[in-house]
């Protein structure tokens, strides 16, 4: 493994001369080498007016081509065998399996979007033909046809060091719209970043793009992920992490001279509704498979269920005890990076020291440093509605249950949620009546509504909404896994009148780039 | 005509107590009765309140219910008579051809919005059944539509007395996407917005909504306006008007705890651009069509022509020469408003008061208040460039021509542009490598590019973009104008799992709403 810690910028590998970042290997503590000296803003300024020069080049690219642009990243990511999934365990302590597994969905979710690029339905184009005979006015031709936003800025997340870093989503996404990529690699994973954005080079040069297509900055989030996001040639930014960073870009973005779109996926605590039927058949059952999700991957997803809603009484009692005994008996695991362990601790405090919820059980105390001990508490539910502390996300594996009096105070509980990316609801046959009370107020809240099953997991499919209303994205209007995701990097443009020969490919006539168009109010497919 | 200057609140008529808006008719300067009492804070409270309470039924009417009811609209607009027709010409200074016309427009973008909703395009079906085989993971059942994103705050517009307005544009896309809707009345036109609020009222009752599917709100934009968009059951904006009151309203959105879209359509100032063989072809043929657009209304369109870049020499002398005789000729016409006039004569007062620019022609003195004279001047582009008042917006009939050194500084001009509406190419077919060149700058700058015609007229259909990057507009991502307009007030959600008696019926086995889904990766008719 050849690590070099450099910016990579176009087509270059430069060595910055910022203050140095090393990743830390969380299950040991120790520092890894390379140092990634941190980028300034000449390497900003730079990497921003490739990604500039690049864009018009880029963005008329063919279907074909740019579809086989995405397949080569996927490619050159399988290529680097495995010192890739070395590099990530020992940069994020997540096990062999997870990465593997996130290297598949990585390469997967490109491939996907390569599929999604061919097919061209997301240019969306729409013809209406002259009626130079139409009283009492003509109609001149009219054809519109999507295009790139423009180069757009991600921020690599620390839970996810392939699908959602260097080509993740927002990367493949982007770059499926047309858009120039600068990455800002978030500096838990260093060295996974600079292996996957070789990668990313490698096939930009295979297909002999405009070097500015992709970029790799390494350096402080407030430094040059702000300036990163205001410069005048950015045009939106795919983000996902905590609050405060997500909303302070958008402040930034929306502050710009020309305000840019941000897609901040942020916080989200996923609530789970145990309805009275399904509670009374299933309670321990339940209880086993609700920690088995809280647990999975410390706990560390933005779809990890940190909220158990249900009206109390003995169900609810006996689906505590059977979760509290599972937690007792769930192993510690490492944590991405000593901040995240820190923040976890500090928020399974508050609970803690809270005299509003009462500790069921920890899960088992780990050795080592940046071990994640779950946790599971329970609240009434007027406590939790008056304390916006116990509202708050906890990310890692430890959840709250509230308890309710009744169905009314069970809705008041779902009004009174903040946006969401996931609600769930544990229902059997007879549960419909009052899972159908629930749905509309879900939908209002979330992203996505399930029955029956637990939030983590996040399939990478058409169907797939990964987001929802603030806070949990900054844009409820689109996705961030999933083919939709490409309709956020993109803007319509309208044609009038133009010359056959200035028209693009997929607006000529006699459709020559063979992609749905919806002709004079007739989709022809 | 009855009017009786009250806030229309879901089915009550209520006379609030604030301030009161007289419209004046700005031909006569006259104060026209009746008074229009501003709302306050209570009138907003109710209204969002009511607006709230409905959504959750509005937006699950069946798409046969939802589109009758927009067409019931327009037939109680038609309904309305010449009465509509005669107090807008009093409140506007517009013409009865002109407002006729827009009448039309109006009634027919709502039967467009029908037939878009019945469609079911817009709800973007999407499906990947359960793959309970597959390995190494099953996949559970997907489903995604789109659910209108809440109730939405639309802003009357000054120049759009009908098609902008009460029932205008983002009324009609917003309810098509299944949305209530608040309106803040312009003041300019409060007799007319009377008039077409009892008519959306009476389709309301006639369809058995929920009251609070409309409500009409008169008071000042500082007040009433911003405390709709600070209200939190508001989800979404829409607005057309100046950049000081867009940006002012962006920034309330933003600062919101749950912040929201905000689709304000701001200014443009839609570059013409003469290329050399056309411009040698018909130079004074040009000038008078020229002339003739930008006079239109008064020059009180979104898309009126303020600026014509091209290469000087004597085919841009002949130009020039043509449109100055054709200004000279033209009459002089009552503008909308007082505020509107002078804010005209003072931009036209800056162009005549700079060293940069030089005044070609004015059209005809008008008698009585609030006339419009026409203006044409000149600059050299390096003056323009250097110069950011003479790339201000002046509402209004008065443009400027930029005479380049050569096509390099055309194109410098080009870039230098804000994001605009619209770019127009005059060019002969010998223009078309030159039109090449400056394509991706116009696609880049503007959300629609046409050739050979002029701006102004905007058809209402399909195809249509009437938006381009800020500060045309708040959000380069959706069109104010045609049918995709419905997808500004729209969010996906994604069903997992759910029992079918629960899905909703777009999304159930069998395609019960008949709407085309894509399933499986495969798009079903």
């Amino acid at each position: 493994m050849n690590l070099e810690g450099k910016q990579l910028i176009g087509a270059d590998a430069v060595l910055a001369t910022g203050r140095p970042i090393h990743a830390i290997n969380p299950a040991t503590g120790e520092q890894m080498e390379p140092a990634y000296p941190g980028g300034s803003n000449a390497e900003v300024e730079r990497a921003c007016e490739l990604a500039w020069q690049a864009f018009d080049v880029y963005r008329e690219t063919g279907l074909e081509q740019r579809a086989a642009f995405l397949e080569s990243v996927a490619d050159e990511i399988e290529a680097i065998g495995d010192d890739l999934i070395e590099r990530a365990m020992a940069e994020s302590g997540l096990p062999r399996a997870r990465l593997e597994g996130e290297r598949g969905r990585t390469c997967g979710q490109l491939r996907l979007f390569a599929r999604v690029v061919r097919d061209g339905e997301w240019l969306d184009v729409r013809i209406d033909p002259a009626l130079p005979e139409r009283q009492p006015m003509p109609r001149v031709d009219l054809r519109q046809r999507h295009i790139g936003l423009g180069p757009v800025a991600v921020f690599g997340a620390s839970n996810f060091p392939l699908a959602f870093s260097v080509a993740g989503g927002d990367t493949a996404s982007a770059l499926a719209a047309g858009c120039p990529v600068v990455i800002k690699a978030h500096s838990a994973h260093p060295g996974t970043s600079e292996l996957v954005g070789r990668a990313v080079q490698r096939a930009v040069h295979k297909h002999e793009l405009p070097e500015g297509v992709f970029s790799l900055l390494f350096g402080s989030g407030r430094e040059v992920g702000q300036a990163l996001v205001a410069d005048p040639r950015i045009k939106a930014v795919g983000f996902t992490g905590s609050r405060a960073g997500g909303t302070a870009l958008m402040k930034t973005a929306q502050n710009r001279p020309e305000p840019i779109p941000v897609y901040a996926e942020m916080s989200s605590i996923n609530p789970v509704f145990l309805l009275p039927e399904a509670l009374k058949a299933r309670s321990a059952a339940l209880g086993e498979a609700f920690i088995g999700s809280l647990t999975m991957g410390a706990g560390q997803f933005c779809t990890n269920p940190g909220l158990v809603i249900a009206i109390e009484g003995p169900e609810l009692d006996a689906f505590v005890a059977a979760a509290g005994e599972t937690v007792k008996g769930a192993a510690a695991q490492t944590m991405l990076t000593p901040g995240i362990f820190e923040a976890y601790e500090s928020g399974v405090s508050g609970f803690s020291a809270s005299d509003k919820a009462t500790e069921v059980a920890r899960g088992q105390r780990g050795e080592g440093p940046n071990q994640c001990q779950a946790g599971l508490f329970t609240a009434q539910a007027a406590d939790f509605l008056a304390d916006e502390a116990l509202q708050a996300e906890i990310f890692g594996s430890t959840s709250l249950v509230v308890k309710c009096a009744d169905l009314d105070e069970v809705k008041r509980v779902a009004e009174h949620l903040e946006g969401q990316l996931t609600a769930t609801l544990q229902m059997d046959d007879a549960d419909v009546d009052v899972a159908r009370q629930l749905l509309p107020i879900l939908e209002r809240r979330a992203g996505r509504v399930m029955a029956n099953g637990w939030p983590t997991g996040v399939e990478v499919c058409d169907a797939m909404v990964h987001g929802g209303p603030y806070p949990a994205t900054s844009d409820s209007r689109t996705t961030s896994v999933g083919t939709a995701a490409i309709h956020r990097f993109l803007r319509p443009v309208c044609y009038q009148s133009l010359p056959q020969a200035l028209l693009p490919e997929a607006l000529r006539d006699g459709n020559p780039a063979r992609v749905s168009r919806l002709v004079d109010g007739k989709r022809e497919a």
